[in-house]
């Protein structure tokens, strides 16, 4: 029995029912001088794959578990801890699926260990950008996949945030052709790391923390972090010189909301709808606001600390493109789910590249020439 | 005296209070026995723009207030009535200022009469895209401006949708030059015709309902309307040969929520985070549902109906983007909100646009080559 099961024991004994919580459009009237029956209330943990009040990451799990308690009109409530607080980030899962906590604000491809297609839910190298991955999840089948996912692990999944696309990352050498990718040490998870090690770098995974060190003192040559905005923060200008784009390996991933399945199936309709409201605000938010910022910082980064911006070569990208083929084609073979996800990201993809051609694409080329 | 508050007086007198509306955080208790104060429930009207259920935009205003009314556990029920219902579609601004009805879903470039600045908040030809124009309303200062310029009309706005790029329109000659524009009859509204008559286009404005016929009779020669989806829906492929991109006078219009000043600040805090909440989900799938359905409507009209798709030349555009200055600097002159607004945009789009150079814009060239 978890804390908040022990909790709801306690309050259900002490507190009024409010009338309108679980009883839609119905004028409920309760006579004075009745028998008063508990309000039902939650408290609950939310853990976090981000540093506490980590900017853009941590900010918004914080908004969204604040908005989720003014709009429950604090029938909810929501404490939100940090990286390393009551878990270590990469126990978030397990600790949402065994109910320690009832909810979790991470991203997917963390849980690489419990199941290799979860990667392909957060994003995947020349995969869906922001607008096409929440066309995907929400009217393309995405969701209903990533549900499916998850039930075994006694988890509900919400996406919860986009940072848009990302950059290539930070190198103390020029690359010029896929030879300069040889022998390079860089930091790069997930797929995008499987990717750049059959190009023949040798690729580590290390926390944000240990970046800049890593950076300046030679350990690894180059790093891929978030955006502008985030890699200022971290002072990653002061530890290499040229930052390249575009960002291949992650072009619009989506941090997730991850809810204990029990813990969400006691929830009334309207706080049900009020946690999932809020988790689309909260990608909405999160996107605004790292396209806000991103331009703020990329102009600091060029204009004050002479940061020099490199397109990766075409030749190189086409490449990447090739070992991502080889490395999909590895996964979908060994995991039929991945295999299943990997197909309707593709068909989705193959169909909207013709549309964003012609509209954003083509929009962006005409405006910014 | 509107309905509204005949509805509050009545209501007052016979529900019970919830315990949980107005007092974040705390337990609150009602001892059996005391006399149950009552629990405020709001019976809205939200009038709309679009012909009932009208796709991606009725449809929207709909699942907008059914998504209010489930959070808020039927504390808010609101009845939504399309164009013409209840009132004319370009009397929805009147009619919540009035408090005739609380809430109205539209576009801002409907309110020209009432303010010519108000036809920024909605889109400006070669303004910001869907993500960009998300980032400036909450995180750069476009939202105030939106709620200073409306606040003399006693209406809060939100927000509440966007379709993303729009196509150029539907023509039945070729545009090849500039000299192609001269004499044209199109249907075009807004701050884009006003740009096209300087071409020496005839614009005219005339409802969805009314285009193919026009198109098809010869009245008009071309016509803009929304993208593929809306547009195959109307059946303007069988009216006109040549599909023109991109929607340089459209690129990420913004649908708005406007509530009444006195109806929302009759609203307790959690329903009017509840309110604010639902609007940017709506935002979020509103973009998310022409992303997904334009695609395969285009693939349609391509395939099936032998549709014609056409870039508009880079001579053309630039002249476009000539003459939009022009319509700009004598609308910034006669009106200082509009210029107001306008420079906030304009400073955003020139920073926003390095980084869309190297992320979204860069990403899709190299990904979708």
């Amino acid at each position: 029995m978890s804390l908040r099961h022990i909790l709801f024991g306690l309050m259900s004994t002490t507190l009024l029912l409010c009338s309108g919580c679980s009883d839609n459009n119905s004028a409920t009237m309760v006579s004075p001088g009745s028998i008063a029956e508990p309000e039902r209330r939650f408290e609950w943990k939310m853990v976090t794959a981000w540093p506490k009040n980590f900017p853009g990451l941590g900010t918004s799990a914080n908004d969204l578990a604040a908005r989720i308690e003014t709009m429950s009109g604090g029938r909810i409530s929501i404490k939100v801890y940090g990286a390393g607080e009551l878990v270590a980030p990469f126990e978030v899962f397990d600790t949402v699926s065994r109910g320690t906590a009832e909810m979790g604000h991470s991203i997917s491809y963390y849980w690489k260990g419990k199941s290799e297609a979860a990667q392909l839910l957060a994003t995947i190298p020349f995969g869906l950008t922001a607008p096409e991955k929440n066309a995907w999840l929400y009217f393309g089948g995405g969701l209903e996949l990533w549900r499916e996912l998850y039930a075994p692990f006694g988890l509900i999944p919400f996406p919860a945030g986009n940072t848009g696309v990302q950059m290539a990352g930070w190198f103390n050498r020029e690359i010029n052709s896929v030879a300069d990718l040889k022998g390079l040490k860089i930091r790069m998870p997930g797929l995008g790391g499987e990717v750049l090690a059959r190009a023949g770098a040798t690729t580590i995974t290390l926390p944000g923390g240990e970046l800049f060190t890593a950076l300046q003192s030679g350990t690894i040559d180059a790093t891929e972090w978030i955006g502008p905005a985030n890699d200022l923060a971290f002072g990653l200008h002061n530890a290499a010189r040229y930052y390249y784009y575009p960002g291949w390996q992650e072009p619009g991933p989506t941090p997730e909301l991850i809810i204990n399945q029990a813990a969400w199936e006691s929830l009334p309709p309207d706080l049900q709808a009020i946690v999932e409201t809020a988790t689309k605000a909260t990608s909405l938010e999160m996107l605004a606001n790292f396209t806000a910022r991103n331009p703020q910082a990329l102009k600091t980064l060029v204009e004050e600390h002479g940061v020099e911006l490199r397109a990766l070569p075409d030749d190189v990208l086409e490449e990447l493109r090739r070992f991502t083929a080889e490395v999909m084609q590895e996964l979908t073979e060994r995991d039929p789910m991945a295999a299943r996800i990997y197909q309707s990201i593709s068909e989705f993809r193959e169909q909207s590249a013709n549309w964003q051609a012609i509209s954003a694409k083509a929009y962006l080329q005409t405006r910014d020439q």
